[in-house]
């Protein structure tokens, strides 16, 4: 289960049937779930000063993917699945079924929901607050610094079910209300009202989000995207989101 | 000329005179050409169910640069050259002479034809379809999904010679045609007509392509670019290039 | 100090107490200055015939993060520090005190001056004149090619304490005048006057960078940012700051 070639510290401690691929290094300060699996080329608790002795401690049937960086110090839910390539800092926690893409960089002291997903190239700044079902799309950037550099960091504030598109910035200490979408290659300066579109550089108020249409030739609306999209939640999510769609829907 | 720390699955099959290099990573569905290069830290032929058993094929006297890690189940022709830390993923076909660059990441399923150029961190979501000749710069994004999340996938087309420049995202399903150019940081939500130059988010028509001249005291236009740049390509196909824009020029 | 799984060139010359990581290689033409730590899984002096033979030097007390690619032929002055997945190409030369990103990115035959700074992700092209204490952040791009695809490599110039802030392309030729400021998400395509804010894309000019206010209560000037942020700079570098802003504020 692990690789002859994996270098595990003693220290370390991992549950039933962890697997470790080849050429991964596992430092001091780390606690891994069981059945988790971790891909050759990674660097799992990597040591840092900054989380002041913290153990990096992953949940259970979680899979890292290869060539992953994880700082000690940080903590995440069952069921996290990542990427190859991804970066995450310390002293950031994160509840079940978290979702990293590929390249993705998580800069520390996050506080991220339930059921995240991120894609590609994300990068999320420290002091972020994700809440449970956002998704951040291909080369979004979550800021920090209002007047770069400073010592002033205000995290942005993703509210659930929020989607931000692909390549859009969310400028500091900016809030992206629930059920609300950033369109694709947007620059977010203000508060984003719940449940409407805003896109453009800086972003404008388009429409409601119920105002987009499927493209699959059904006539429904595209938003809130729980009504058609499910794949990869658990059942009972599944049944929460049904019923609060339908009695909104009702 | 296989290190001595590879670890290369005995049902791989590598042509005469490849090379591997240290820590380097080779499963089992694993095809590689005559006189290729695959450098240290990589990961070939990365196992997924998606791939229904399908292999990676590789063709001969390719590159593939350090920490790069390929999908089982995709398809390359002869004289593949990478970058450092590319990701490809399953079910993607592409033709003779692909180049991609450093950090870039091919999402699968995507049709790529002969001798694609693309530069560092460049994202090909799922479903694209990449004609010949064609140039993706840094940090531009193909992108398939017209409202995340969503089930339906319409990829982007990019047709021949044409040039997608730093930074710009393609939105689902759009067509850049033949010989255009996308300026950079721009945001590309209709389609191109074929020697358009569009800019901007939205983009919008700027000029024809051959508006543009090259800023080398020529006075020369610099579209088509296969009047003035060859750098890398075979003989045969500059020499098809110098008859057509001959022609074109008569 | 050399961990055992890391292969070093016996013709590589490692200063005292240089450390190496698990899973690293360091190729032949590499100079490491005294205290220098080099993580795992990197490989340093990636060998290329561009480079004409002249060997990688990285300067004393510098830290090398894990998975990073430097190639030979660069030259770095004392304390350098990078995050994960850098990469360096052939014949960029800088200062002292350079701090680079994880997964930044630079191209080659730049000009780097002293304690210049790059966040996560940022891309600088071939043939960059970044002066000292310069600050790029996330997903910065410098551009080069006036006309991509072409033979004409006009690279940026950003002067000297000028800030380009997240997800900004600076399009080939532009200088950045020192102290200016580069707002999120615009695309440069004029020279930037010292001491002036610019934004959008293109960009257009906002206004003088005294006039953004620190939003930490205080009511000072955010710039320039030598004013108030001097986290990691040697105590020499500071005092100078001091007088110079101690003279322009009398």
């Amino acid at each position: 289960m692990i690789h002859s070639t994996a270098l595990i510290s003693p220290k370390a401690q991992l549950g039933r049937n962890v697997k470790v691929g080849p050429f991964t290094v596992i430092h001091d300060d780390v606690v891994v779930g069981d059945e988790t699996v971790i891909d050759g080329h990674c660097e799992i608790g990597y040591p840092t000063a900054l989380a002041q002795g913290a153990a990096l401690i992953i949940g259970a049937r979680s899979l890292i993917r290869s060539h992953s960086i994880f700082y000690q110090g940080s903590r995440f839910g069952d069921g996290l699945v990542t990427g190859h390539r991804v970066t995450v800092r310390e002293k950031t926690s994160a509840g079940e079924g978290l979702q990293i893409g590929t390249l993705s960089d998580i800069q520390g002291h996050c506080e991220i929901g339930n059921f995240v997903r991120t894609h590609s190239n994300v990068h999320i700044g420290q002091k972020s607050k994700i809440h449970d079902f956002v998704w951040l799309f291909p080369y979004v950037v979550l800021t920090n610094d209002p007047h770069p550099p400073s010592n002033v960091c205000v995290g942005c504030e993703i509210q659930k079910f929020a989607v931000v598109a692909t390549m859009s910035v969310v400028l500091p200490g900016v809030t992206v209300g629930e059920g609300a979408l950033v369109a694709a290659h947007s620059s977010v300066s203000k508060d984003v009202l719940p449940h409407t579109v805003v896109g453009g550089s800086p972003a404008k108020f388009l429409c409601e989000a119920s105002k987009i249409k499927l493209r699959d030739g059904s006539g429904q609306s595209a938003y809130p995207w729980t009504q058609h999209f499910t794949r990869g939640y658990p059942e009972s999510v599944i049944k929460e989101w049904l019923e609060a769609n339908g009695n909104q829907n009702a």
